[in-house]
């Protein structure tokens, strides 16, 4: 995938990354592997049987988890995206996505400590001062400190613009501060993930605020919003922990369906005389600074259910592999043989493992594909920094919903490949299933994503983004037609779908049919997502036809997983854009007391 | 939908149930629902988070569960079905499932053990001696004892030939004992609920075993197994306890996903002298009674899972009725209301419950619809009988599995419509989830129900029981096209549809097809399924339309849910029944290696 479909090999010419080759980046992703099966695996299950506990004001987690997460940190993974001279690796993004996916393989809720402080780091490193990212930035690139995002209130969960967390001026002097304009933050925070334990010297939190004006007033909406750095242990104009606690209170843990190697948390600032937190870039800029890392951490939702798809497939498999029941039988009911037979030979069970295969490895081709044009974006010329910014913006709702959804698909169906023995905790594919159902909703849900796509994303510069795409999936379709014959039929498919989706989408556009076709916003997401995987499945197969010294089975398995994927999903996309095509209003005319 | 819709007055005339009419019913149903509401609904929550505990060889359920239970035996309820002269109510069946449903909906897995019980007793009263029914069955349709199917071995789930529990005659005068012909019983059995508790005073277990022939050898496949009655403790020819505990050993538990307020137990039969065990009917006749009840409980199943579809559904529109967060925005992003919206006005939410609603009532409507079967073939004439008698063979498999599979699909958008609160244990609907991911599986896995239906059930008879139901359909099609215009619409895409359910159905019986169609069960029996709902559906709607005094909201809410299932849900019929029309090889010709 990385070499033969992604060009990988390609970036290494880039300055950036002239220090690696192939071999270097292929030890970079075994040690990565080896790391997380033998630190996180061992811990996935012990994490989930013993969540987070809130004795005391803290949150504690199971013997075990700081020592994963130190060696975590100790690959020197946290930093290497990063510049050399910080102490970062300048590892290429898709790279660096590549060897973080191991480590979801193994403990989807472990790994993200470490997204989350990733994601909390490079966002200081982009906006913040010189002082900020030495303050708080590089020791969270260490592994010394963590990082959080506090976004939610109470009142306000997707609903950003309506907090009320207040952010004063901390006196008359509080612009005179080495790590920035000082404020006192007040305001309760929800569904905040990683924060509240000891595992880290110190607890970096990203805070959503708004600064109230000569009146009191706190301004409206989203614009009003500033962000401030709120570290959980105060730090010194050195950059050194002071020691002294600021005024955060752990106010209480959620009890989750799964996810729960990383606590989530209430958490209460400036209960006391106000926490201390420092403003990163100008006042109302806040929201426009967190989008630009949420983009990045809805690819890695997206990465993290695709993972999950993938390792619930591998337990099934396994299982499939060894288990033996029930006879192959002809049509009068003769067994075709004496033993049991193992499962997977079951035609049904054949079905479910190639269905997770399609929907699981279908995930990982898009969310790589992505962290291949972060790539691109970052370190390409400039007509392919500005393809690959666009293409982004479109396919990151995509990148976000489309494994959140279909690898939890896949996630039930593993469950249905172990029968009864999957419903227990003697395996661990009903952990996966319940850790994957989190991803449809954390980093903007579902329907916020739907949304984000049907009515921004696909209207911007007169759906730039969209057409662009348009072009690449059909450059991908001609190149199928004229070079693979045997592929024809697929790409011939795949137009007529895209044909519809165009149709659809030029039709949702008018102005007349926003408010129904809002009401089908997830529909329509869910066959653009369907379309998108096809396209890239027939992408994906087509490089594989290009290099016919793959070995034969992996080429054949890629094969038959696209023509599942062709066969068993990709038909779902018209009945779905059907319902904006043929003006269905039942939904948009349900009125609220016929429930 | 009792009266209107299923005529269930017109069963107040047969002599069975001449005692009622319908105002005794509603009561019955009322009263029902009060017990349920008040004695399983505050446990539902405590059972699952304290999942049976294995001390010293037993399973021990949270307080408080006995007195539920006891408070469920003393409606009558159990026996609510049977004879006056047994202490039974005579109750029209469909009446005794709606009773019960409340009880699923309130609590799924504590009403497990009435579930089990009932059919344990059924089972008895149907096949048992005179004495047999004395000693076991009444005391369990009083509540004194509790019952259990003892049939999965560690080496035969689903593959019941390839039981090894040995069932030896105790002594030269086994046939002389009052109780029945009395063997010992010796084998492992697993996946049993409720067993291994102690709130009942006994625990009636129905064991599949083999008896060996005179040279030790277990006859071969299903028609060697037998049935036995082998109680916890035993009792004598009275029929009374006589406290001695019979050889049965609690080996384990196992630790469910959900379901938990049931244990779910391994049992050891006859680890000393063999345990006890009386034969029901003849040697050789085991699996065929088992099934009798066995069709019943999968109809139960489908109940279960219709009624936490419905849990989850009220839950999630209660929250949408009340929750606040973001506003209604025109196309321009301005918004249209100072206050934050309800989320049940937005778009997004507005259609996933009414998807719920769709597929809730949808469940419900095909559960009942089989349970109005039920009465006809135990107290119909003979034509009604024969009819009711083919129908549910046909749709059996439809009623356990469609609600099986997407009323979890409405438990999961009634997690979404909560978003991150429908992820923690503050709210009942993660839980619904978990329960509900149980109904695909036990009492035979919905690959099993897919090929009972594929390979077995529209075969029978050259199809008698397939035309039967497609003359149904048609009668349904044809009175809404001449009666209710404004249905014509919908009868025609349902008559399009059943259309290509009958070619695909011919010719998935090809002799050439059936490894083909055998592949494509699970699709097969999804379209099955989805045109069978979609003809309830219009047929209740049918039912409404006639019945102009229901309250309009009412009206409404069922057309729109009607109009939904035919908007969003039947197309996807069309897909799944291609994969056979268009002979799709993909699954069948993929190789193990390939994974």
């Amino acid at each position: 995938m990385m070499y033969d479909w992604l060009n990988v090999e390609v970036l290494t010419s880039r300055a950036r990354y002239i220090a690696y080759n192939r071999e270097i980046l292929d030890s970079i992703l075994d040690v990565s592997e080896k790391i997380a099966a033998e630190k996180f695996g061992p811990l996935n299950r012990l994490i989930d049987q013993q969540e987070p506990a809130y004795i005391d004001g803290q949150a504690i987690l199971p013997d075990g988890v700081a020592d994963a997460l130190d060696a975590y940190a100790a690959s020197g993974l946290l930093a290497a995206g990063h510049d050399e001279e910080v102490g970062g690796m300048q590892l290429p993004y898709v790279i660096d996505m590549a060897a973080h996916s191991f480590f979801a393989l193994h403990s989807i809720s472990l790994s993200a400590f470490g997204m989350l402080t990733c994601a909390n780091a490079n966002l200081l490193m982009a906006y913040g001062s010189e002082a900020q990212k030495a303050a708080f930035a590089l020791p969270q690139l260490q592994g010394r400190y963590s990082g959080t995002m506090c976004l939610s209130e109470p009142q306000a969960g997707s609903s950003l613009g309506d907090i009320t967390t207040r952010a004063v001026p901390d006196g008359a002097n509080y612009q005179a501060h080495t790590l920035g304009p000082r404020y006192r933050i007040k305001g309760n925070k929800v569904w905040i993930s990683g924060a509240g334990h000891h595992l880290t010297d110190n607890i970096i939190h990203l805070v959503l605020a708004k600064i109230p004006d000569e009146n009191g007033d706190l301004p409206l909406g989203t614009k009003g919003i500033s962000l401030f750095v709120v570290p959980g242990f105060l730090v010194n104009e050195d950059s050194e922990l002071d020691g002294k606690p600021n005024d955060i209170v752990l106010a209480g843990l959620n009890h989750k369906l799964g996810y729960r190697g990383i606590p989530n948390t209430l958490l209460n600032f400036g209960d006391s005389a106000g926490a201390i937190g420092y403003r990163i870039g100008n006042a109302g800029q806040g929201l426009a600074i967190m989008f630009h890392m949420m983009n990045e951490a809805r690819i890695n939702i997206g990465m993290g259910a695709a993972m999950l798809g993938q390792a619930g497939y591998k337990a099934a498999l396994e299982y499939a592999r060894t288990r033996r029941q029930g006879y192959l039988r002809s049509m009068n009911g003769t067994r075709r043989d004496r033993q049991q037979a193992r499962i997977i030979e079951h035609a049904d069970v054949k079905r479910m493992l190639l269905a997770q295969k399609s929907l699981s490895e279908g995930a990982l081709a898009l969310v790589l594909y992505c962290a291949r044009l972060v790539d691109d974006k970052r370190t390409g010329g400039p007509v392919e920094q500005r393809r690959a910014t666009v293409l982004l913006e479109l396919l990151t709702p995509i990148a976000k919903s489309w494994p959140s959804e279909w690898c939890l698909e896949a996630n039930s169906l593993a469950i249905q490949v172990l029968g009864g023995a999957g419903y227990t905790r003697d395996f661990p594919v009903e952990q996966y299933w319940r850790d994957n159902r989190l991803n449809m909703i954390h980093e903007g849900t579902h329907g916020i994503q739907a949304t984000d796509l049907l009515a921004r994303k696909i209207r911007q510069n007169n759906g730039e983004a969209f057409y662009l795409w348009v072009a690449e999936v059909r450059r991908t379709v001609s190149s199928c037609a004229t070079t693979h014959t045997e592929l024809e039929p697929f790409a011939r498919q795949l137009e007529h779908d895209l044909s519809c989706l165009i149709e659809t989408t030029q039709k949702s556009c008018q102005d007349s049919m926003f408010d129904l076709a809002l009401a089908h916003a997830t529909p329509y997401m869910q066959a653009f997502g369907h379309i998108v995987i096809a396209w890239l499945w027939l992408d994906v197969v087509r490089a594989v036809l290009d290099h016919p010294g793959l070995d034969a089975s992996f080429r054949a398995g890629k094969q038959a997983a696209m023509k599942y994927f062709f066969a068993c999903e990709l038909p779902k996309s018209a009945h779905w854009l059907n319902l904006i095509l043929k003006e269905d209003a039942t939904v948009q005319t349900m009125a609220e007391d016929w429930f």
